[in-house]
Parts: C-alpha cells; sequence; structure tokens
C-alpha cells in the first residue's frame, strides 16, 4: 500500500510517500481500506514537530478519516465486510472522562495515521457513520466535528435559546455553528473576512462580527447578547481570550480549543473570579460521544462544511497544508483516496 | 373587578361570578390587568375538589394567565407600567430545587387563581413574555410550556439526535413536541386520533402512533427508536407506564407528569432495576427555567398551539373545562379577557 | 482445575463440581488464580432459574471474586504478574452510560462466573483493588459494593449532610452505609432484628429503625430526617416501595436496586409526581465507577463487612447460599479458595 | 447605635465610628441585634479602594456576622424573636446560577454591611445557623466558608477518595480543608510556616507542603496525588496559577477564588487545552447553598477555625484589619459585638 509519513526529520519538506506491504488484521481485528481524510490544524504542528519535538520518527500522519472494511480477523464481533466507519481520533478513551494516558495516544502521533491505503483497528476503535454522508464529509468527524461537540454538548450542556459565540470559521468553528444551531442555539461567528462571515450566516449564524471592523467585538457580542453569551468557542488562544472574557456572561463558558493565536498570553485572572466565568480546555472527545454525535448529525442530516478536496498523495498533501496555513478555508479540507 | 370562583362546595356547578373592588397594590406590589388565561388539567381537578379536597373555599381557580402591569406600589423595582408578563404558577420557587412548602403554594389552589380582572404580585413572582407571542400563547406558559421544559431540559438534559417519545397531543404534550423539535431531537406521539397524528406530524414528530391500531405500542416505539427512546413524557399515569418501561431504552427517563389514565396500577418494577431507567416526577418549573424556556421561545419565535378560544365568564369557563374534559382538544384551551 | 457449576437443570440441588483442565491466556489476556469470591441476591436467582429462566446450561456461576495473575498471555499491557485483580462483573462496560448488550452480559451469567480456581480475562476487563484489604473483603466489591456507589455516588451525587434511608443488612445495604458515612451523610438503617440495627449503629448510623415495631416506618423516617430523606437505597422492591415513598423528601432520589420484597405491586404515582421524586433502578456500575470506587476505599481504609466465610467447593457453596437465603447475615458472604 | 463607616475616603486611616438612630424593621423585615463579624480579604480591598474605586461613600463594611431578631415587621413569615442568623452575603442570589446584578450586589459594597449594632433584613436574606456553633465560628460562614462549599461541592462535586489541593491558610483555605475531609478527600495544604501546615495536618491535611522549601510544589503535589489533584482551591491568583496548573489533573478543576498573589499573569493556555482543565472563577454562593452547607456543618459538628478576636469598634477592626494583613492568621479573625 502507499503511505505518507513525515521521515527523518520535522518539516513539510519532509513528507514522503513510500509503497510497504498490505497490513492483516490479526485477531480481534479489521482491516479499513481508507476512502477519504481531512486535515486538522493539529497535523499541521506535528508535521512542523511542534506539537510534540520529542514524537519518534518515521510517523504517517493525520489522525482523521473513514474507510470501509475490507478484511476481517479472527473473532470480530459488531463489524462486518462493507461497514463505512471512521477510527477514533482516541482510540483508547471508550466514554466518560479521559485518563491521561489516552489523551496522549492520538492518531497521527504519536500513533500512526491515517495517511495511508490501510488502517488496521479493533471494532471499538472505530464508529460507524451516518449513511447520508459522503465519504469527505465523514473524513471531517472524528476531531474537528467530536470537538465541538464535546465543548457545546457534553461539557457545555448547550440549551434552546443559549446565545453562543463561535470564533472564526476553520474546521471546528463551522461545526460550532451548525451544532449549536441544530440545538436551538443563537450564534455569532466572527471573521475578518465579509464573504465568510454571509457564509456562516446562511448556515445559520444571527450575527457576523468583523474584528476588523469592530476591534472591540468582545464588548459587541456581550450587547448583542444582551448581557455576554452562554459559551464562547475559543480557537485563537492566548491572542482572543481577553476579548473572550469580554463577550462572556456571568456564569458563562470559554471553551478552550485551540491555539492558533498562540499560546501565552498576559492573563487577568479577575474577571474568571468576578464573573464566575468557567474555562475548560477541550481536545477530541469519548467514543461515546462519538457516537452520540453522529446520531444527531443523522437525525438531522447535517451535511459538514467541506472546503476543498485534494487527491490522496504527497503532493496533494502538502497543496492542502498549504492551504490550511494560509487561514483561506471555509470549513473542512479533504483528501479524496480515489475509492469508489 | 368580575371574579369567577368556587363557591361553597367543590364542582363545576359551583362556580359563581362576582364583582368586588378592584385590588391596589400595596408596597413592593404590581397590579396586572389580566388579558388572558388557560386551562389544565389540575384546575379541574381543583375545581372538582379531587386535586386537594381539604382546599378552603371560596377560592379564585386558575394558575395560568397573563396581564399587563397597570399599576405600581411604591418601591417596585424591576418592572414598569404596560410590561406584559405571566405570574409564576408556584410564586415561592425562585431558582434550583424546591422545596415542600414551595411545591405547595401554587396558584388557583391553595392561592387565589388568576381568574379574575386583577391580579397583585410581587416583581420577583412575574415573568416577562416574549415579545412576538399574542395574549392567547402568552396566558398558556406557565403550567404546561414550563412543565415541558423542566422535563425535557432542566432534568431531562435534551440533546440533538435524542428521542422522545410523547403521550398524546394535549397541553403539555404539543409543548413536549415543539420543544424536542426545537433541540434537535426526535419526536413520536401517541394518539387515538388520527387527525391529531397528522397535526402532530406538521409540528415536526417523526412518527405518528396510533394507539388503538397499535395496542402494544411500547414496543412498535423501541423499534421506532432502535432500542427505546431517551426520554417519555407520560401524561397518562398509571394507565400507560407499562407501556412507558416497554418504550423506554436502558438508562432512560420516564418524566411522570400527569395521571390522566389513573393513579394506581400494578406496577412491576423489575424493568426498571433491570433496563435503569429512572421515573422522574415533574410538576411546573422554577422561576428561572421560565425565564430560560422564554428565551428559547423568543430565540425561536415558537408559537404556542391554541386550540379554542372561550370568552372570560363563567358560562365560558364552564364550557372551555366541559371540552378540556371531552379531550377532543389538541394544544391548549384558552380565555380572553376581552382587553384590548 | 475445579469448577462449579449449575448442571443439566436450574435448581441447588443441581450445583456440581467437575475438574477440567488449566486455562491458557491467550493474546492479550491474562489467569487469575482466585482466591475468593462472594454471593449475591442474583447468584441465588440465576442458580434457581429466576433470573433468566432462558439461560443456558451449565453455567459457572458466582458473579464476585478476587485473583492474582499467575500467567500473562502475549501482548499484555498494564498488568503484572502478581496483581491481585476484581474481574468485573458487566465486563463490556467500561464507562459512562450502560448500552443495553452491557448490562446483558454480566458474569455468573449468562457469562461464565468465578466459581473456579482460574479465570481468563482481558486487562480491561478486571481492575486492581486497594491493598489494605483482604482476600475476602475485595472478594465483595464488584457488584455489592459497586452497586451502592453508583447508587450514592455516581448517581446520587451525595453531598455531606444529605440523609441516608438504607433498607435492611444485606451486603448493598450495609456498603450502602458506609460510603454515606464516607461521605458526610446521615444514615438511618432498616431491620427488624435489634442486634443488627446495634451493629449499625456501630457501623456509624444515626438511627436505626426496626421496621417490626414501627411498622409505619416510612412516616417515622420523615419526622427523623425533618423533611424527608434525600436518598433511599431501596433493596426490598415492591415490597417496601410505598413506604419509601413517603420516606422521601421532595426532589429526592429513590434507588431501585432490588426485588427482596417482590417484584410487582400496586403502586400509586401520585406521591412520585407530587413530589417530584426520581425512581432510578441501578444494577452494577462502570469499571471506570469501579475504579474510583477503589480509590475512595483506599484514602478511608475502608473494610467490607464480611459476615461468614465457607470453604470453596459444591458443599461450601451449598451451605452460603443456605446463609444467604436466611437472611441472617449482615454484610457479606465469602468463599475461600484456601490459597495463600 | 455604633456603627463604623468608612468615611469621605478610601483607606484605613478613614474608618471611623459614629452613633446613629437605632433602626426599625419595615413590614416584611426585620431587625438583627449583631453579636459578631468576621473578616475577609475583600473588606480590606473595599476599605481601601481596590475592590470598587467608584464606591460611593461613606459606607459600612463588612460582609459577615451573625445577629439574633429583636425585632419583627409587620407580616414576617418564617422567622421568630430569638433566631439567630447570618446575613447572606449577596442577598438577591437565593438558588441556582446567579445573574449579574445579584453578583455585583454584596453586603459591606455596594450594599451597607454588618460593621454596625443592627442590621434590617428580609427573611429570604437570612440563613439561620447551626445550634452548635458560638456566635464567633457563625459569624464566618456567609463568604469563606459558602466559596469553600461552592467550590468544591456546588461546582466540583467532590467525591470522596478525591484529592484536593488547597493553597495557603486562610479563611477559605481552612474551610476548604474541612468540608474535603467531610467528604472522605484527601487533602494537601501549602504554607510557608512548619507550623501551620502541623496545624493543617492536625485538621485532617495527609500532606503539607512548604512551597518555600519545596519552589516547584505543583510537581511535587502531582507526585504526591499519583497524576495530580481533581480539585485546586486557588487563592493566590496569578502568582501560583502556573503551579496549580503543574498540580492538577487530566480533567480536573481549579477553582479560582482569590488574588492574593496579584491579578494578572503570563498565562500559557496550552496546559489548559491539552490536560481538558477547567478554571472556575467562584466568589461566594446562593441562599440555597448556604442552607446545604449549614446542614452539612450541623450533621458533622464541624467547628469553624477562629484565629484571634477583637472587640468591636474602629480600633478592634483596625486591629483585626491588620492582622488579616499580615497574614499571620490561620482561619478566621472575629470581631465580638460585646453581646450576650
Amino acid at each position: 500500500m502507499r503511505i505518507i509519513e513525515i521521515g527523518e526529520r520535522f518539516g513539510l519538506e519532509q513528507l514522503r510517500e513510500r509503497t510497504v506491504p498490505d497490513p492483516e488484521p490479526g485477531p480481534g481485528e479489521v482491516r479499513l481500506r481508507m476512502r477519504a481524510a481531512s486535515l486538522n490544524h493539529r497535523d499541521l504542528l506535528m508535521i512542523r514537530g511542534r506539537y510534540n519535538p520529542r514524537q519518534p520518527l518515521p510517523l504517517v500522519p493525520l489522525s482523521d478519516g473513514v474507510g470501509v472494511v475490507d478484511r476481517l480477523g479472527t473473532g470480530v464481533d459488531g463489524l462486518c465486510l462493507g461497514d463505512r466507519v471512521c477510527p477514533a481520533l482516541l482510540p483508547t478513551w471508550p466514554a466518560g472522562e479521559p485518563d491521561r494516558a489516552a489523551l496522549r495516544r492520538g492518531l497521527g502521533g504519536p500513533l500512526p495515521g491515517v495517511a495511508c491505503e490501510f488502517v488496521i483497528a479493533r471494532p471499538e476503535q472505530v464508529v460507524p457513520i451516518p449513511e447520508h454522508l459522503g465519504d469527505f464529509g465523514a473524513a471531517t468527524l472524528p476531531c474537528a466535528a467530536l470537538t465541538a461537540w464535546t465543548a457545546l454538548v457534553s461539557h457545555g450542556r448547550l440549551r434552546a435559546g443559549d446565545r453562543v459565540l463561535v470564533l472564526g470559521t476553520g474546521g471546528v468553528s463551522v461545526f460550532a455553528l451548525q451544532f449549536a444551531r441544530l440545538a436551538g442555539a443563537r450564534v455569532c461567528v466572527t471573521s475578518s473576512d465579509q464573504q465568510k462571515l454571509e457564509r456562516a450566516c446562511a448556515l445559520g449564524a444571527e450575527r457576523g462580527m468583523n474584528y476588523l471592523t469592530e476591534p472591540a467585538w468582545g464588548e459587541a457580542v456581550r450587547l448583542w447578547s444582551e448581557g455576554g453569551v452562554d459559551h464562547v468557542v475559543e480557537v485563537g488562544g492566548a491572542g482572543t481570550l481577553a476579548q473572550s472574557l469580554r463577550a462572556v456572561r456571568v456564569g458563562g463558558t470559554i471553551s478552550v480549543i485551540g491555539v492558533l493565536a498562540g499560546t501565552a498570553t498576559q492573563l487577568d485572572v479577575l474577571p474568571i473570579l468576578m464573573n464566575q466565568v468557567r474555562l475548560q480546555g477541550i481536545f477530541g472527545g469519548s467514543r461515546a460521544s462519538f457516537v452520540e454525535m453522529n446520531r444527531a448529525i443523522a437525525a438531522s442530516r447535517l451535511v459538514p462544511v467541506v472546503d476543498t478536496v485534494y487527491p490522496f498523495g504527497v503532493e496533494g498533501l502538502k497543496a492542502a497544508l498549504g492551504h490550511l496555513e494560509s487561514g483561506r478555508h471555509f470549513g473542512k479540507i479533504v483528501l479524496d483516496y480515489g475509492v469508489t
């Protein structure tokens, strides 16, 4: 099979393609013929060596993908040939709270990722996907969609009528917008790009907030929401946290999901204390949450927003990563494995 | 002002109308000019003396209504002349869990109800209503809507993709259907009337279940929901509980809200134990939940389903109660106080 | 190895002992040398064919035991030779909520139980036990202790100062008493035996309630608790539920755990509705809850109450089951496998 | 009556004593003869003008005290002459979540405080106190104890076996230690004073951590707790947050309660994100939580730790504030109103 891997050293230019023998499933395992993958900011950090500089190399990157069961090991229960499934981003987190080890064992680093034609997995490490989804949409679920779901639903207990602030229009953010609308919440989205704000409104956002023309957007969001939003989906990290603290209501939650705008900041803890705000770090979610999310996606026939599709291969991946890094995308960037 | 009251004894025929002096608000109180009221099954029981046979008489009945602030006592904070508000069904339950005393102090028994032209209240005992609602819709919120909200949202933590079984098409049930849809849930409604099932589906129910043609509807609901529903909104009481226990999933919740089909039953506790089912009694909700519900109603511009409107007065009330008792209604029955 | 099994038909007299080849662990599995087991009411029902009359036979009974890892299969992660562990009662329930299948796959029926000298398991199906516990105490944890913990802590969110009613002094009940005290709650225990009530008080119960001399014990408990208890640990089932409903506070919880006093009853649903009571079926718990419970047991050096110890073997088991059925025990009945 | 007030300007030296007419309760109000008060760090900030520089002056300071009902206004329900009660710190927060207004309306700023011989209140603004407490102990409950309870119990859902890190030995911290022990948790306390660490251990702390001799105490706490604590009671604020983030487990909670060591810090958000940590701002608690806490204090006969008692009066208050500022105290500093 063809695999893509980070070679001897970190860096986009170190990505290389190789052909290795097709893997076979052992007892209790299945083999997936991969059909599509999607990219996350984490993949970019991983390839650059910034996510974990001590990650042993070479490494097959990418955490998110979808495949079809094409071979069954002995004694496999609960999966059939032809089942279309996503490998879980964190395969040792079945349900409930994660332990430290489970959070540290992600696909695409330190575990081998899905940038290869076949993946071996155990049934409890994969999740069946809703039938109405195409392969490209299905490939976007394991990290981006599940992180948004965990933040808003599992931790955030989103209720109809809640007001949600979503920063930007990347993968997690667009899913957060979609899930919030699904649950009857009102959504404000920020961007510096008027066209993206219009797309967000077309997806159901009530308010688009251009942070270039509205630099004090925290206060503007507070006004829009009549006292502060219930949830902030904070992907900016250190660079936007001060404004998010302005935007959130007394007793509200800021889900700290990403660090696009930096990891360290001069933080003033007083607003957290005085307004009883909750800052909740979120990364991924459990397999049980994945199943629950898929049930909601199926019930509503929600369609993930795919920005662009690149062909599987080292050149396609490099182009896709460049596009991700540019920040010009809206929703998810996908790799097509060319299998039908 | 005109008031309707249960006279010296219980019974529909004991309802009478009187004229009494208009009340004046004391310090910290406001006066509401009532504009509409709505009926609940509880009112029927109260008037018949079945809700609480020891209730002192005479009593002004009806718990649910909407009015406009037309006079302010001294030192009133937070309300203005012209504000349109609903008195809370349980005025001494501000938030959180109720205590026994708060649950026992409901409008329309033991406290005087809203079947009168003016009501005196303190600001913390009323709730502002969404602007888009007409008076008839607003009058339906305090008991029926809030009970459905408390069951599904406050206690049930409804999530998108959840499967909800709603019994019948009375006031609480239609609100439960609407709130469940608002939150992205899938709904099955039961009725013996095909037309009502069609109306329920027009409001978003995925499945209408005719319990006459489908006497083993518990099993049918389990099949529809692929393993059992997450929530049952149980208004039938003893008469339907056995089927509801068939319909609910392992770990699911049955909100016990009403007793239309009787109060006592031969219950088998084994299914509760073996399937880890939760039976949760629900009656009304806190003022904080009322505010939260109204926020959701406003955000979604949800419109309560009003079945029929009768004129305020003892004859109108008797006719309305007869209609309620007939069970032919779909949604809420309202009294119009003829004020604009 | 020696195994005890229910033979061709159900019944205590059908229990028999056989010698079979020692099992060997496969890849990813370990072998446990069992050291002790404990009995639950469920075992009695299972052997009699009342738990599941369609259970295929023969079957090795008993769900609860403790053993030491004496052989490792290939590729085992996270367990070492000499580790002392309990097999989980429900080995496919890792954390969070159970699914239907997981609840139906218990040790000692339908899965083979621990009434044998060696047990084969995967690491995620066993739980390390606190060091300070002897083998007899450790053998009591998987069903009785975990059920009490799940009821009071995982579901019940027990808080210091809560008032807890514990019915009887069997295995689950004594653990419920101990866990409630550990968490700073006040406990009332019922029994018909004054000596057992005294033992319960010696373990920290504030009040012992003799239900023979106090037949209206529901009301008496309400008085003791100044308005009703927060939690009832209801092991009696149908026969005691009416009194439990008298004893619980508005908004309180009744954990329906067992059916010692019958499965079907004439239930009045009105008290559930009017007092917003929660009835919550509980059976066992997840592996994550087991780990959490053990942490609490270790931190407090809690010692399970062992009533009697019988020797491993078909005669010992029969005697032990007879003692369990007599109801004369206080705490747990244990089988000693004679290994040190 | 004698009152103490912050005069025309902020500052300890601006505190002055005056005699004003005794207040009388209005309709629905009661009068309390105050018997003791206790000091919080917030009082020091308020008097210095650092809590809210725009606070109108003069102001009667101090939020926490206990008094006896000595006069009843007309129409008072639920309180009798002679009842001993504490005024609630935040009198408009009955239960559930606070709104912004309720959080901003605290006793001792902006509302008049308890540094006076008589206080007027409505019954729903005061809380009866456990009988076993003396006046000095009772005076410590409204802010310090309730903040610790809200952090660990209401928000933190503390469970037996949890590991808790408590920073320092001030009022909130000692209550956090006591409540954690009451609930069966293990506690580590930090201090730079070996004698205080010994006192903490005498109160049940398992580990005392001297942060002078152990400057990397975050890591040391992680080792002690075998992977990180479940809760951190963080009173240091900006100056200690980095170490607290080292000490907390994956998925754990840091309750941000105070800002003794500064309000602004260079915060690295990565650990929050990667370890799914929750930072939760906490200030005070609802009246319902106060009642619940008192129930736990009564059940366990917990005795608050009083460090020193000063006489009521401007000189006594200045001395008490100086002692608070010195940081030499362990537990609470109290004013005695000299009433018996």
